[in-house]
C-alpha cells in the first residue's frame, strides 16, 4: 500500500538493502518490527518492495521520532542481526519531505 | 544496485506506485526513461524495486535538476501515458537527504 502521509513537511527514512543467502529468521523479525514500529510515537507509515534490491521507506513526524525508534532496544538487537546475518550491504538515508503530489485514477 | 550517492545534502524523489493491468509499452518506456534520466545534469543515481507496489527513488544534486527533468519533453509525454494507462495510483515525494550511513559486510 502507498502510505497515507499528512501534508509535508515530515520525514522519510529510505532503507535500501541487498540480502545475503542467510535468510533464517528474517521474515519473523520483519513482521515483529512492523508490529513494533507501527506503535511508535510519530510513525506515519511505511512502504516496502523487493526484487534484486529491497527498498523500505518509513515516514515520521520528526527527527526525534526517528531517533527514538533507532534507540528502541528490540529494534537495536534486530539491527545487529541484520549486520551479522541478513544484509550484505545497505544504505540508510534520512530525509525531509518538502513537497509531494499524488494521482489516483478515476478519482472524482 | 544501491546508488552510490555523494555525501549529504542532496535530493531524493520517492515515486511509489500501483500499476493497472494495462502494461502495454511500459517496459520499453521505462528503459528509455532510464537512458534519458541518466544523461540529465545533476542526476546522481536511482534505485527501484517492485512487488505489490513499486518504489523508485531517484537522487539529484538540486531541486533545480529535479525541475529540469520534470520539464523534459519526452519525460512529460511518458508521464501522461503513466496517468492514462499504466498507473492506478501513485505518490511523488520530493525530499532533502540530510544524513546517511551505510554498511557493507566484510569491508576492511
Amino acid at each position: 500500500m502507498i502510505a497515507r502521509t499528512p501534508h509535508a513537511p515530515y520525514y522519510a527514512v529510505i532503507f535500501t538493502s541487498i540480502m545475503t543467502e542467510g535468510e533464517s529468521g528474517y521474515n519473523e523479525a520483519s513482521e515483529r518490527m512492523m508490529e513494533l514500529v507501527s506503535q511508535q510515537e510519530g510513525f506515519l507509515g511505511m512502504e516496502s518492495a523487493r526484487n534484486e534490491i529491497g527498498i523500505t521507506v518509513s515516514y515520521w513526524e520528526s527527527i526525534e521520532a526517528i531517533k527514538n525508534w533507532k534507540m528502541h532496544m528490540e529494534h537495536t538487537e534486530v539491527r545487529e542481526k541484520g549486520r551479522s546475518v541478513w544484509y550484505k550491504n545497505f544504505k540508510v538515508r534520512i530525509c525531509k519531505v518538502e513537497r509531494e503530489y499524488e494521482f489516483e485514477k478515476n478519482k472524482s
